[in-house]
């Protein structure tokens, strides 16, 4: 068929497939109206993230904030289940794409929301101006505080480096600084559970002004780092079929309630 | 827009999709030409999933060695990489349909692929008209040899059903026989080692006529039941990103040789 | 190292992955405590899916109402999103497990979980006694009521043949015929939205007793026998990199508002 | 149970799952032997990925090249099937995690492996010595050359700035230059079809050392983000259940030939 016959059609369906984050044309392709060729090379990754997310690039300051918190959150190795299932996957004759999509399909709200959720704790506390009512109303829904405690480590060793830089960039006015301070008014309050990983990039994230649901979308591309590296490294050691225990420990047959 | 207007681009575009498998129009849906409302009470499982992939309904003898075979493959506990990682999934806060995609996405060609393998080993065989050859060559290649020997069963208990009931459609005619003497004259050869679930189904498989991808579709969807079953069970033990390794053990750190 | 050395830590790791649904050693494998080769060729695979999920097996008419439920929702041909991003995946060079695992990861609260949400609301009808006021309550949470309406059909074809099943059930004394009846007090409240595949199925799972989230769970088992055959028609066809726009459309460049 | 009383059995669960990409311990955390807050705000995005995949953290120059490497290919807009099933993934009712995963898991052999392809391609020209039969070897196997050519570009845009970059690190010693030569070679013998995207990606990992399968790997980390930016605006306006075809325009049902 003759695509000048497309007409009102044709028409409709590239409008239902229309986007403000990308023109792609022949020879001819801009993220964000930005010609990608402008970008290859001068452009950093963390800026290129911001640029597609949000339509605009950053400050540098912002930026090297931004590409902080993605740098932390890359690994927390097999112990973490979106790591040891990608290990698996690749054991299973998959590729090394639906290794990391396995191991990304994993990032819930559970395994990967807590960052989300810890935006939305801190723009409760500065919507409400109390902490403490706050972290009351939170704790009666749900005994876990998002970005708060972690059941591996006493205190995280992620914490301090990443409010260091925030503290540093609030005090030169590269970020305003009020999303910091609410998730200090609640880590006193409950006290001596310190922030974790989720809780100091949700600091981060939201100082840096992107909405919760991102702090979920911007983990996920910090963790897929850990996931690939895990999976390649699997990819190497010859298993087939990895499954949880090793092949000489017998599973035994448990009878817990019925299901239904 | 008007619809109307859509002319040759539209269509184009609804050509894009076409699909001889079913037909959806206001108020109809027909699978491969049958109206869904003749099927639901009248047609099992199997009739619809062999009419669907085919395009025709079987008969019930053979509709009946379908179903033994998906009946077959439904589960292997938590040993098996794709149940553990759907167990794994639904810890960490996803949907169920998201739990059974993980496990789904680990039947690859060594954890899903053994079925679809040895359809292929049958077809060898016949096509060369010699067993031994064949086996030589396949050996030479892998020393897996797809559907025989199990690293966990010495004899696979799904074995003799499935055989008994290809020996009693051969003997009646309902299928031709040609690939369950094959599977047997292979497995004569590499005695002691023994026909597994994924022999002994794709010996169905290729009896019925389907190619040998199917055998892996096919296999889909009778592991999705297991999948399902235990995403289903964990999602009622309130475990929170349950990892494959109990939190108590601590993993050691090995150094084997660097991935590159 | 030895197995006989493994001790308590060795039964702690075992216990972590311990089921009721199966039970797996050597030559060895029981179905909630049925041996498999007892199935394989007498029980038929509704019957199956019910004893995997419910430690039991159902009655003759009870597992013939749940393959209807089965057989009914199979496929809704490439408009619907699961069917659609299958046949994409196909021609993208990934497995035909992996195709259909894209598929069912689409299953999502939107897409597969009226079914859900339905039982939910029969559940709510029935608890309170009060089909208007449930109707009202849920309404004004949404505008969607899960189960009745469709964006395509004015009667859901699939509705009829599915309630003549559940009604002739009921009178036989096979089911309950409690959330039928509250189905239809519904769709007459809402007049003339009539009852979809959802809602009609939702039903038949809540006279079943199968809980709410395993409606959901029995959709996935039954979309991806359409995933699958739509995923192997496309796979015969020598696409590559099939997008959803054919590719002589070119897309337009929207401007919506900016994402934040 | 008593950790202490673990033992042998513990020690070998904890070695099954052992790695050389990170050690975690409570308290620590330590990639490749770094400790995780020294990289916080010092190592650059680029820099980690390279350290988690090789164990050893690259120059600068090095590190520069990686970054364009991973800005060239973010996104090509919803013709790209990864983006439009990801965009149709959010509007099921799915986790934003899960619409990435979807998107990732189709960058599979055609849509995401035509850069390991090419390293591929590139190591067997300078293995041979021999651009000119190299070439027509792998013609033999398959029209499409990968990293060559384009459907949509005349002249990839993002081909010309990638190799400059290359060049101008051979020019410096920074890398040795031999795959650049070599990706030149074939383009003059194919001429006029030039390079594209994964070739010119593909040059650059393979002068930096990436073996041939981490091409793909870090081709999913920098599609993700285009698949998260398209996810994240797509989630903005509010369609329910987007298929691939705006629903005023039917389906016809065609009738290829059958697929079996």
């Amino acid at each position: 068929m003759n695509p000048a016959d497309g007409g009102a059609g044709m028409e409709a369906v590239a409008d239902w497939w229309g986007t403000a984050v990308s023109r792609v044309a022949p020879d001819v392709i801009e993220l964000r109206g930005r010609p990608v060729q402008e970008l290859i090379g001068r452009a950093g990754f963390a800026e290129v993230v911001w640029l597609l997310l949000r339509g605009e690039t950053p400050g540098e300051r912002e930026a090297a904030l931004l590409e902080a918190a993605l740098v932390a959150g890359v690994d927390h190795g097999p112990h973490a289940p979106s790591i040891a299932v990608a290990r698996m996957a690749i054991t299973c004759g998959v590729g090394l794409n639906n290794a990391i999509a396995t191991g990304v399909n994993l990032l819930g709200d559970v395994h990967g929301g807590a960052g989300e959720q810890c935006v939305e704790l801190l723009q409760d506390v500065l919507a409400s101006g109390d902490a403490a009512g706050t972290v009351r109303r939170w704790r009666a829904r749900d005994k876990y505080l998002p970005g708060f405690g972690h059941r591996f480590h006493t205190r995280d060793p992620r914490r301090d480096p990443l409010l260091a830089l925030v503290d540093a960039a609030a005090a030169d006015g590269v970020v305003a600084g009020a999303h910091v301070r609410a998730a200090r008014e609640v880590e006193e309050l409950i006290a001596p559970v310190p922030m974790n990983v989720d809780g100091a990039t949700a600091v981060i994230y939201a100082e840096l002004g992107f909405p919760a649901p991102l702090a979920r979308g911007l983990f996920v591309l910090s963790r897929s780092v850990g996931i690939l590296a895990h999976a390649w490294e699997e990819s190497g050691q010859g298993r087939r079929n990895k499954g949880p225990i090793p092949p000489f420990v017998q599973p035994t047959h448990l009878s817990p309630d019925p299901p239904m």
